[in-house]
């Protein structure tokens, strides 16, 4: 893409209102537009970010046989109000309104009761599972406090995934899969070493869920950590966790982190609140074990801009990097032969944003760095004499001169 | 994919109280599910549908240098209340909404003034003109009633682009752009032969708007046709249009058509009222030109849905088929033979629904024809044996018996 065609420009300043670091990052980046609190636009360098991130959960959750669906944002009160979650007292980020004839609906700020209540449709039998279907949905949460920029939003986008089995031991073999296949994710997002499957609190069914917890100064949460042994644990659960895992509290580690992830197992408990049941090989009527397993799509971006950025700007892994390389013309043969190359690169697949603007050479590397794409290249006069063309890595700040035939082969390989 | 690993079922029934045959056709095939009137999830096969139509749209707004965003669905009040469009009596289909600090809120129904809002942030100079965005997003429409199937939801997902521009030159020439890439989008659609670009009310600034008609008779417009002449008129305008484009009366046909799109000349009264300016060349402070053009996507769904079927089921047009080939096994060779073509077609590209299920024949073939894919492949012992393939093309009915070679060279075609 030519930044010439680009509708947004980097900005010396965010909002004033803004306090959030990732936010401020983005939206001067042109990342994203603050709408209001906690309510943030995708502008078109956002949305190739949160679509790559997308698309390497959505292999993954493929991987291991989850259907893709989208369900609706507009909710029916009776089928909350099976598992008493339509009350404000129980839940307290419900945006509620209303249909002409005053029917009351809520706003999805999860799915997990309208798709048990849609599976009634499609389970009856045995034969029917195991199922595990998932959406990509923006959740709706009417977060009373919203200051963590995109690291908590009340509109966000939500990976949400629902298995549903026949027996314990089939929902425990799945549920270890998923375990492995967020891993997975979060290695591909560029985040697996600082992200921890991490002891939370459970429910009536296990003693303990999973969070995935990626160390962040900005997250909200604490865990207790142990590196060597890779153990984690949110402070929510500690003293039970020692007790449990048998491990020592002063060897643990305290750090903040933000939940990137969370994995639950049900048990039987919302089957048995919704009456979904399925007749088994003895002909009988069971309960069906159900998981839920969530990533913050938007959140893991706000944690990465958290992270992977410094005094410039941002830093993107280049997995979910918009672009894959920023090539900079400066002066008017290296327009000429720059044009050339990103139409060559392009046409190879390599992903070019290409500042063709009639910009000072200082304006357009700084706009480079705030970015954050990871290559820039740079084709200046200078550069075609001396057949030295400079390939700038944005994580290390090193530089690179390369003849033209070297260089393209570098770049040929980011495809 | 494997009709084994999808968790939706083909239906005997739709439910009792779904009037609309796009709805009542895609629920018993699978790819929706009605959550509410108006207001349907998408299963696995419906969402591979939308997300073909929002590619083709994709491509054609890219290739008329569009931006692609994603903008909110919770929207503010003060930006609203600029157009007077917050006032319920002026817009009667908002649903609203309050923070838990009682702040009024709306959810879009349109973007408009939004997008207008945010544009104060990148326009300030001519040099930032033309400019052109767009997005696929979830509109919620509090409609009075719901009666349509997916062609009139209170939550539906639409292609919204708007364009700005600092004269009406360049205003008109990039209207008849768009245009174009409509007209290319709906052939690409399957439905170009039947879509017919129509006069229909402008406002203060232009006598006409156009609309995309398509002949449908579960479409809730009117439309006066000159075929020949390639003329259309929606009946809200008739008198105006037989007067001001020398048309009689008498020569045009009425027939009954959806809109599957409109665009938009606003000129500039967008930007007068919401204080949206540029410095032009001449240093002074100038009005900007605004298009906005819209795409109904799932509506464009339940166009197809309504016009391509017939007793059987649905007849997807190739393009946005969810597969391109439905692969049927029979017997114990047919299933080890129907394996191995699947994983051959599917590395290759080819897009295959195998029905690997352990069901006769005729229910096979029944949901086959239900699920609309264009290509249906029978695998059977009797296939192998005398190396005579079964190929049945679902729009025409016509069965090919070819030899697994002409098969295969023939589906990888599909490609």
């Amino acid at each position: 893409m030519r930044v010439s065609k680009l509708f947004t420009k980097t900005l010396k300043n965010a909002p004033a209102d803004e306090v959030a670091k990732n936010a401020q990052l983005l939206i001067r980046a042109g990342y994203v537009y603050k709408e209001m609190a906690g309510v943030y636009a995708y502008l078109p360098l956002g949305l190739r970010v949160i679509e790559k991130i997308k698309q390497i959960v959505r292999e993954e959750m493929n991987g291991i046989d989850s259907n893709e669906l989208i369900m609706t944002t507009l909710q029916r009160k009776e089928i909350w109000e099976k598992t008493t979650r339509w009350d404000d007292e129980i839940v307290d980020v419900w945006f509620k309104t209303r249909l002409k004839d005053d029917t009351e609906l809520g706003l999805g700020w999860s799915h997990e009761e309208p798709i048990v209540e849609m599976m009634k449709q499609y389970v009856s039998s045995y034969k029917d599972l195991p199922i595990s279907l998932y959406q990509f949905q923006t959740k709706m949460r009417n977060e009373l406090r919203a200051k963590s920029g995109i690291m908590r939003g009340r509109e966000f986008v939500m990976k949400d995934m629902y298995s549903f089995h026949a027996s314990k031991e089939d929902m425990d073999a799945y549920y270890e899969q998923a375990i492995e296949a967020y891993k997975r994710v979060y290695d591909r997002l560029g985040i697996g070493n600082d992200t921890y499957v991490t002891f939370a609190s459970g429910g009536a069914f296990t003693k303990f869920s999973h969070e995935f917890q990626t160390i962040c100064d900005a997250g909200e949460d604490i865990i207790y950590l142990h590196r060597e042994k890779n153990v984690a644990v949110n402070e929510e659960v500690i003293d039970d966790a020692v007790k449990e895992l048998g491990i020592a509290r002063e060897e643990l580690e305290k750090v903040k982190t933000a939940e990137v992830g969370n994995i639950f197992n049900f048990g039987t408990q919302k089957t048995d609140e919704m009456d979904l049941y399925f007749t088994g090989e003895d002909g009988k009527q069971h309960s069906l074990y159900i998981g839920s397993y969530g990533i913050g799509i938007t959140r893991v971006m706000g944690v990465v801009a958290e992270k992977m950025s410094d005094e410039k700007g941002l830093v993107w892994p280049e997995n979910i990097a918009p672009f894959k390389v920023y090539l900079v013309s400066i002066g008017e043969k290296g327009s000429t032969k720059a044009d050339e190359l990103y139409k060559e690169l392009t046409d190879k697949g390599v992903e070019v944003l290409y500042d063709d603007r009639d910009e000072r050479p200082g304006t357009k590397f700084a706009d480079a760095e705030l970015t954050g794409i990871p290559y820039r290249v740079t084709v200046s006069d200078r550069a075609i004499e001396s057949n030295e063309y400079e390939l700038t890595n944005r994580g290390d700040g090193s530089t690179a001169k390369l003849p033209i035939d070297d260089l393209r082969a570098k770049l040929l390989e980011l495809v």
